[in-house]
């Protein structure tokens, strides 16, 4: 585990995950929805834990989805998460609700708590019913000390992903060690507002339900929702977060002389999960990070970053070590905002450019190689206020095509 | 040239274009801005003709077009087009206006007309400038007997198109042939509100300036606005109207009784070419068209079918021949139009494949042959109303990418 001190008050673990904060195991098994990679996994908290939710805005809300914000509903608690990859439960009508609440009554028979503390999510393909036969002989297996493995957790939760995504950090709180551990997985369909993504974060805090929920709609808004893959915003994405206690620390709340301390460390969190989604998006060879500064507003900022990050054009500029400046300027000037041609500066990592309405000349070469990167910088200022937000995606490649192209079949 | 009767009314012209009205001439040359092909054209009229022009509504307008727009709104009318490819003098400042100026001043000056009723337009790559001398020396042969081709009007506006777009049709009006005849080009940057696509279109008919305007718009927004090819508005696209009344009618205005027939013929001459446009988008394969019924409002309605044409996961799939009406559903539900889940039905061609909120099982074989045609449609009825819309666009594959990978350099 590599273990990196963020500042002097939050400690990064790069390699930690879901169960670095106290009470929490998680494992995964293979039950067979999908072919030979695990498809099933979980997580378990010792006491139920507060929990909030973050869900996509996508009309067609799976199964799955509609059963845990209900059951969260009850009492703001849940005590364990069970995932499946490879089917999504969505576009499933009724018995796509009815095998969802299964899934939550069975595992919560195996755990032997009330149904609701289960919160239950699929990620995979659309309009198929789960095979409930394999999932319910998963989920008779799966609290078995074999597969409480917390690597199998991450792996269970992927899709078309290459590679797990996990962070965690540890602060101090009152005196006590509080611990944020997350997990997600990506890799498609990936667009600001919940796209085909999850995210599991656990913490040891002890904070009250409403103060946890803006905490992660703040964050998210802020990591999650700043990512794009492909610009389609699926029917699946939550983010959940549980919230067990047992740091025992006194209750967060806004008004707690730490609470900014929490919601860094949980940004932090959500922000490397963020950029580990967006650097593995289907096909991907980069991550792209669009900085938009001096903006009027955030609403300006976030659609001027949005605009170019969403880009097919700058997407396979990229892909193809093409300083094309020409394509992020078009996609400033068609993202809806009014920016003034002649105030915008851009550039392409340390190289400006364009200013003053025109094109700096600069050394092709030296920005080509800087474009052979594995994370490049696109920094606009539209010197117009002072609202700033970061967006992050991939490039565009003939990967994607090869992936999306054949995936259902 | 092949003719057909579209009605009893509208005789169709497909390999028409816009010498067919009385009174115009076309013509290219190579002038050097490219390296081999035509990349420099005209349109001129015997007369001068009333005027219209829509343009893109991105805010980095190219200079081309600040002069155009200009131009026409001294006496609402031109007489002549001049076109270059391979460069878009776009964000190229205060040297780029004095350019477009000049392309204007030089070839009215051949022709014997007043600067303004010379129409500039420019398209290929962003943020260099135009090679004056060149352009200058072309236009000084551009008028030459041998140039006067309409075949290569038609060659020298393209740019990465794989082939010319044409179409005419021809109606009475008033016991005169009323001729509408058009040229355009795509193929990438095709989103709509004018992606980068020029369009020419021509007639003899007799009409008023401000109804040719209101004629043009609402035309338009049904055909050239409907299509996408990538979702980037591009910096340089325009679509232009010269009507030059040698058709000798009655002056049309909305109030002639035949109004609906003049507009019906323009919105055949545009939704040819915006058809062509989008099936011949960079790397395409297919022709997909959405048909969205049922939807409350045109605006929803537009939403709808441009959220399912510019999915770049839908898109993938046709490549594919994959009948993933999943993602055509996910699309619709982000939307951000308030559909109602299980009043929705999606068909692939003649295939339904999902209503209730439920998928409908289909032969998969029988719907991959379908998705092999050259044209596909998808037709989605949200019961919620009467507006109904068609968009256009095509499928994302390996060559977009290679296209898009390498084009400034």
């Amino acid at each position: 585990m590599i273990q990196a001190t963020f500042s002097n008050k939050i400690v990064v673990l790069e390699e930690g995950s879901v169960t670095i904060p106290k009470g929490y195991k998680a494992g995964g098994i293979h039950c067979g929805v999908k072919k030979k990679k695990l498809d099933l996994g979980f997580i378990v908290s010792e006491v139920p834990a507060t929990a909030a939710g973050v869900y996509t805005t996508n009309i067609f809300q799976a199964a799955p989805l509609i059963v845990t914000q209900e059951s969260i509903a009850k009492e703001n608690k849940i005590q364990a998460i069970l995932v499946n990859s490879g089917n999504a439960n969505a576009c499933t009508g009724e018995q796509g609700l009815l095998d969802a609440f299964e899934m939550q009554k069975s595992f919560a028979a195996e755990l032997g708590i009330k149904d609701h503390l289960v919160a239950v999510t699929s990620t995979g393909v659309i309009g198929e019913l789960l095979p409930m036969e394999k999932i319910n002989t998963g989920i008779k297996q799966i609290l078995q000390p074999e597969y409480e493995i917390e690597a199998n957790f991450k792996q269970a939760i992927l899709t078309t992903d290459l590679c797990t995504k996990q962070m965690a950090v540890q602060i101090k709180i009152d005196g006590k060690t509080v611990s944020i551990g997350g997990a997600a997985k990506g890799s498609g369909m990936i667009h600001p507002n919940m796209a085909t993504m999850l995210g599991f974060v656990t913490t040891d805090a002890n904070i009250a339900h409403e103060d946890l929920l803006f905490a992660l709609k703040d964050v998210t808004n802020k990591t999650f929702n700043m990512i794009t893959v492909d610009g389609d915003t699926s029917t699946n994405d939550m983010v959940l977060v549980m919230a067990n206690g047992l740091a025992e620390n006194e209750m967060l709340t806004k008004d707690h002389p730490d609470w900014n301390l929490f919601v860094d460390g949980l940004k932090i969190v959500c922000e490397s999960l963020a950029k580990k989604i967006a650097r593995d998006g289907e096909g991907a060879t980069k991550l792209i990070e669009v900085q938009v500064n001096g903006a009027d507003n955030l609403e300006a900022a976030r659609a001027v970053g949005k605009s170019i990050i969403s880009s097919n054009l700058v997407k396979t500029a990229i892909f193809g070590t093409d300083a094309n400046w020409g394509r992020i300027v078009t996609a400033i000037g068609y993202s809806g905002v009014a920016v003034e041609p002649y105030a915008l500066e851009v550039a392409i990592g340390p190289y400006p450019v364009f200013a003053n309405g025109l094109p700096i000349p600069f050394d092709e070469a030296e920005v080509k190689e800087y474009l052979e990167l594995d994370t490049i910088k696109i920094i606009v200022d539209l010197h117009q206020g002072e609202s700033t937000v970061t967006a992050y995606g991939c490039d565009l490649t003939y990967d994607y095509i090869k992936i999306n192209a054949s995936y259902r079949t």
